[in-house]
């Protein structure tokens, strides 16, 4: 259709094009009709087998004869934010926003296809998967469940993330865990009111609750490993709590909201058991029903050491690329292909320093050309 | 005017009219225009003089030639409850509800004015304070600055409180403290929010308010005598925490609420104190600020020992009465007036076991019949 159009523009103006139209309709989750319709539409353009796979995704498949694949993947879901950027290219979605970049994350893709395209000649098969749900359910999950890794042989994965904490256009990665599981917790305490000049007939649920932070964070530090490593560190950490209904009424319950990271499953496990072993304590000790709940959360995302390693001469030398001295602390649904086969997940500096999920995020598109290059540099390895 | 209809009713048909009108018009705090005009009607009728004191108060002075007068009191003032009772008195003031039993209170001392006004023998004079602000400002303090004990050579005072906890009818009282003094505490912790993954950006606030708590407890376990009497006793309780905005983001800001009680100024310096070091040690430990508040409260009521065992005879013979063996934990502005002179103070029974600020508290009138022949047999000692 209008490839004829998109054709003379150049990649700067091609990726710009993408991420503007992509930012406008911004959709949550699993269902994004018209994200999915503008990729198929830029992709019906070129010389691919499209896949559809669960409601809102899409693949593109580029099949040059060889026996292994790449896969490419991108996010494509948005966030239930409301955009306070004034701009042509503004989110026309009210309280819905890419304000996580997963909008520079298709255009990269959609960019790349398009650049595919034009090699037909190359060392790999390339699948480009475009994937809903990130933000929400793990859509990488279910792309992966659909065996589609399996069906097309794909050997290695590859994805990529802005980030506002280092210079725009600059790549960056680490070998090994680069982003630690991050898990939800959630700890309910029932005990029982009564008159604050009474308290022999109540069960203090306030003082209880702050019984169970003390002892959760003195056995977290009691377990921590000596000296560890950026990656051996574990977070767990109580951020809001709430008791009580009045000043002189002893508390009859109180919930702590808090977050969990770890960057391996032995270092999860053992956190979780922290979480239960002290709500069992207390529990005993006070007589009185604790439960401690947290979310499964995704995986770590962990950079196959032996591909990284393959890939670093040519990163370091074909990109302003630097190596991140200790992992992010944030999490990625990306993980779950890592699991599936080796895999490398990158971020690409915006230089803004506006955090992930603002209400105001934005970059110079600039950096995107970044992205695309780092694609065509992997396909070539 | 009414006189003449009002004086051919018995004693329980008076108080339970006087109760019913009253418990009609609930009005709070400082100003009871109606309460004072039906309180006024009564009196008026009778041969008194009556003193209007602050904006509602009325004192209804029987002079009978005698040195000494003794003082009796009545709270007027109602709370800002919704009464779920349903009957043909039930409060007709929206939102507002005589559910302390001010009304009674008023009532009996209606009809013993009423009695005083036959007995023009007497071996004292008599002074009716009917005082407003019970339940907010302590109203009593400003009855007392009013000067009008000393002007009237007030040599004694008494009143009387329902209590829902002992049998109907049923009088009690102690010797020394019954009632503590109360304050209400308010402590606030201001630290610094950070992402959760950051905790060494912030100062968590969450984590020391339950410190806050943990070490306040010590301490104040620490510094209890060993086998404390009841009127030995004191309390110092948080009952509402909160502290906190989102599940991932350390806590910049906690507070906690609740309330202190002590039977005597000493004791309750030393909880004020403990307050203020728990605050200053983990001020300087965290480097935040926080900041612990406290309320004066109402003075503990303490009734005196010797006019208490000079009564307690009569009170055996002529009431169904019983000694308290340990104090009641609730609080009352009547303290202020045993500052002034001897004062004893009493509970009449409800038998209910409704609590006192109930929505649905209620009682049986005849009850009211018991008040009056206490505050009769007093005038005679």
């Amino acid at each position: 259709m209008n490839r004829k159009e998109v054709e003379p523009l150049n990649d700067l103006q091609r990726l710009t094009l993408h991420r503007r139209e992509l930012h406008k309709i911004p959709e949550l989750s699993k269902t994004l009709p018209k994200t999915k319709a503008y990729i198929k539409s830029v992709l019906d353009a070129l010389d691919c087998q499209i896949i559809e796979v669960l409601e809102s995704g899409v693949c593109a498949y580029f099949d040059r004869g060889k026996e292994t694949t790449i896969a490419y993947r991108a996010d494509m879901d948005a966030l239930p934010v409301t955009e306070v950027n004034v701009c042509d290219y503004a989110s026309t979605h009210q309280g819905r926003m890419h304000a996580c970049g997963h909008d520079a994350h298709s255009a990269v893709l959609l960019g790349f296809a398009q650049y595919v395209d034009t090699q037909k000649e190359l060392p790999h098969n390339v699948l480009c998967v475009f994937q809903p749900a990130e933000e929400t359910t793990g859509g990488a999950k279910d792309i992966c469940e659909t065996g589609i890794f399996q069906k097309y042989n794909v050997s290695r994965v590859f994805g990529l993330h802005l980030w506002p904490f280092i210079d725009a256009g600059k790549i960056a990665s680490k070998s090994g865990p680069m982003m630690p599981r991050s898990s939800e917790i959630t700890i309910e305490v029932f005990g029982r009111s009564s008159h604050a000049t009474a308290p022999e007939k109540g069960i203090d649920a306030l003082f209880i609750a702050s019984q169970y932070i003390q002892q959760l964070y003195d056995a977290h530090r009691a377990g921590m490993r000596p000296n560890p490593t950026p990656e051996e560190r574990t977070i767990i950490q109580i951020c809001k709590m709430e008791s009580g209904t009045a000043r002189n009424v002893i508390s009859g319950y109180s919930t702590l909201l808090g977050t969990m990271r770890a960057f391996s499953d032995e270092d999860f496990a053992g956190l979780v058991q922290l979480l239960e072993d002290t709500a069992q304590r207390l529990s005993v000790e006070y007589g009185c029903r604790i439960t401690a709940e947290h979310s499964e959360g995704y995986p770590p995302v962990v950079n196959d050491p032996a591909l990284y390693q393959s890939l670093l001469p040519a990163l370091r030398q074909g990109l302003d690329y630097e190596e991140m001295p200790i992992p992010a602390m944030i999490s990625e649904d990306y993980s779950f292909y890592g699991l599936e086969v080796p895999s490398v997940f990158f971020f690409l500096g915006t230089g803004t320093g506006i955090a992930l999920h603002s209400n105001n995020f934005d970059f110079d598109e600039k950096i995107l050309v970044q992205g695309l290059e780092m694609y065509k540099l992997l396909l070539r390895q």
